[in-house]
């Protein structure tokens, strides 16, 4: 998995407690890490339709729309794309005892139960808002550092 | 992950249907796949404990325990280890509004939820054994299809 997952995740829950545009450069910033890969984990997150940047005096990135109806797998696909990871190559077709092609309609058992494993995760992601992590950082957060966060935000 | 996940699997579901020990170049042979790609992967069969080769005549390769004993997330750890795809880094230790030490004893929101996702997956192969691989290749594959993969294998 993309280590840009964390990141992008972590942009999220920035945008939705921010209340205001933050710019490119001011999440890097917040959590010293490089604009340029930042940049690269922002412009996923915003070619899958999660933020969007407007230009401008007080322009920057932000959600766009309500952080309760985007998941924590929409960003985790924004980020690391919808395919599973574990891919069937049809092993099961090769060699001198292949099953034949018309038996093959059906994707192997193995297949089957690695697919079934995937939902399984997936479902665990979808279930979770970026709402909920920022409801969950807000309360198991100080109340001082929060609100340090929120004024360097929008210094 | 790994692509030897999917050959791991396909070995212990043909030596949990062989009934005798399969020797290597004849399993590479089985999936036409490079005997030395396919050595790998039952050498980490092997380090799990979950194969075993024995040399001589009637040699090769069998499970070292019950099929019914052997999850698919034995075959799946032995191949592509225990770690979950997530790291969590650390990421809300950084920058100018970094959460302080102390109050990071418990994991971040955000990698909790990634956790128990990761459970939900593991625990979706944990619950399926080789053995029921085995009988549902079984129940789907026609019954000259088997007979012939047998004789093959222990000609
Ligand atoms: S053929 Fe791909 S998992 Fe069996
Ligand atoms: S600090 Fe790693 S997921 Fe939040």
């Amino acid at each position: 998995m993309s280590g840009g997952v964390e990141w992008g995740l972590h942009c999220c829950v920035v945008l939705c407690g921010a209340g205001e545009p933050v710019p490119a450069a001011k999440l890097a910033k917040l959590h010293d890490v490089s604009p340029s890969y930042l940049a690269k984990q922002l412009q996923l997150l915003s070619k899958a339709g999660l933020v969007r940047s407007t230009q401008g005096q007080s322009g920057g990135y932000r959600l766009t729309r309500d952080a309760a109806e985007i998941t924590m797998l929409d960003v985790v696909e924004a980020i690391d794309g919808p395919q599973p990871a574990f891919r069937c190559t049809e092993v099961r077709r090769r060699g001198p005892m292949a099953v034949p092609p018309e038996r093959c309609a059906t994707p192997c058992p193995i297949a089957r139960v690695m697919d079934s494993a995937d939902r399984a995760w997936r479902e665990s992601l979808r279930v979770v808002t970026i709402a909920d992590l920022a409801a969950e950082v807000d309360t198991t957060t100080p109340r001082e550092l929060l609100d340090r966060a929120r004024a360097w935000l929008s210094a």
